[in-house]
């Protein structure tokens, strides 16, 4: 059966998350049911990540295997435009054919992430479930200063859900920034895999440092603590986008 | 009565349009209900650029005569607040006390426009009705070639709806560049004032360009024959933003 990548964009505000979940509305079962609509099969697709309701991606990537040859191009079109029967939520940018050791989740050797605060006084319009509002005035330096305090490879159980299923809480960070342009903060966050809420725990304890509440250097002393309560409060999913992932090369 | 001038984002995929209109819902009448619930008054307020129905902005500008001397500041928090308790569609960027010589609509010496088009074969999830999906590829240099042809002073009957209710066809287009970053290719115009649907014709022409079934050419000629029926397909809203009004200095 060949075996095919999907490079995804969504709108996360529409949905439940990414992964099937019974009486939910879902990502997953949307793509399953427009492979459904197009070639009468049940499927099961993998995502290389399992975004959260209300976490966007403009480059989610899943695998799925096919009975037929289909050309990759006809995969896309048609998954599209069953898809755009449903809803304006989600887009498959591009499909192409693999070999059978290709697993989105599996193979995958970094995921990057971009969290997008909007820092200004006004709420927000255009930018509505798009990015976190936050009206007081955030300090990126300090941020980004507290930000590198995470990266590395570390115990991050302090920046971990209790819901998170991982055998263990070490990731390695690979890049973690913060900048600003206008009234646009951005965090970008690259890593081999995230734990649970991650991102978003990481989002929230650097927004503490933004506002001053905590110097970056109680963000290095809320890591070493490795304990879940000393994490600042969790982003909301509305800023987040999961924006590429990384797989070897001639995958 | 304090002239306050208010700058306003808005989603208008929500709206039937600026304009105040009988049984529809207006962005106008969204921020006239928002100053009635604040301070009791029924006011009509006098906006910079009458935008269609689903065109956006980032930068509209418009007036309002109050009756209280009341802090700018908190006339852009409490209609933010009642704005929000309505919908998510509206944001007051700035409000600021003005002369009563400011005019929004008739002290502006310029509108800036900008016209986005997303380019790939991918229908649109993140960019529903945030900008208009051509999936067909456009050569955006010659799109910026045959803009040129625009820009200056003309009678702009070809580009103008029949609803225009302007005196005179004679407008001067100082600005109209079209640039492409990756897929997304953004049109720029800007002039003392349009006519009523004049970006959108022009970016309707320009796109028959970039897809190779107009020459450059083809849109003099089509300025030059003065006859709406010249024009090409006029571009949808959804791509379309009021990005910014100039004044005097000192207004």
């Amino acid at each position: 059966m060949p075996r095919y990548r999907l490079d995804i964009e969504y709108d996360g505000s529409a949905f439940s998350g990414w992964q099937r979940q019974a009486g939910q509305r879902s990502i997953q079962e949307a793509i399953e049911d427009a492979i459904k609509a197009f070639c009468g099969e049940d499927v099961s697709i993998r995502g290389a990540g399992r975004t959260d309701a209300g976490v966007h991606a403009t480059g989610q990537v899943a695998h799925v295997d096919l009975a037929k040859d289909w050309p990759a191009d006809t995969v896309r079109d048609a998954l599209n435009a069953h898809l755009g029967l449903a809803s304006d939520a989600v887009a498959i940018l591009a499909a192409r054919q693999v070999g059978a050791e290709f697993d989105a989740r599996f193979s995958a050797t970094a995921r990057h992430y971009l969290y997008r605060i909007v820092n200004r006084r006004a709420r927000l319009a255009l930018e509505a479930k798009r990015a976190w509002w936050v009206p007081k005035p955030l300090d990126a330096e300090a941020m980004d200063k507290a930000a590198q305090h995470l990266v590395g490879r570390h115990d991050f159980t302090t920046f971990r859900s209790i819901h998170c299923q991982a055998n263990s809480p070490l990731r390695t960070l690979d890049r973690l920034d913060v900048t600003r342009v206008g009234d646009v903060i951005e965090i970008r966050a690259s890593a081999r895999s995230f734990l649970h809420n991650q991102v978003r725990s990481m989002a929230g304890t650097l927004k503490r440092v933004g506002e001053g509440a905590w110097t970056p250097g109680d963000v290095k002393d809320a890591l070493a603590a490795a304990d879940r309560a000393r994490c600042g409060p969790v982003a909301p999913p509305d800023g987040l986008y999961l924006i590429a992932v990384d797989y070897p090369a001639g995958t």
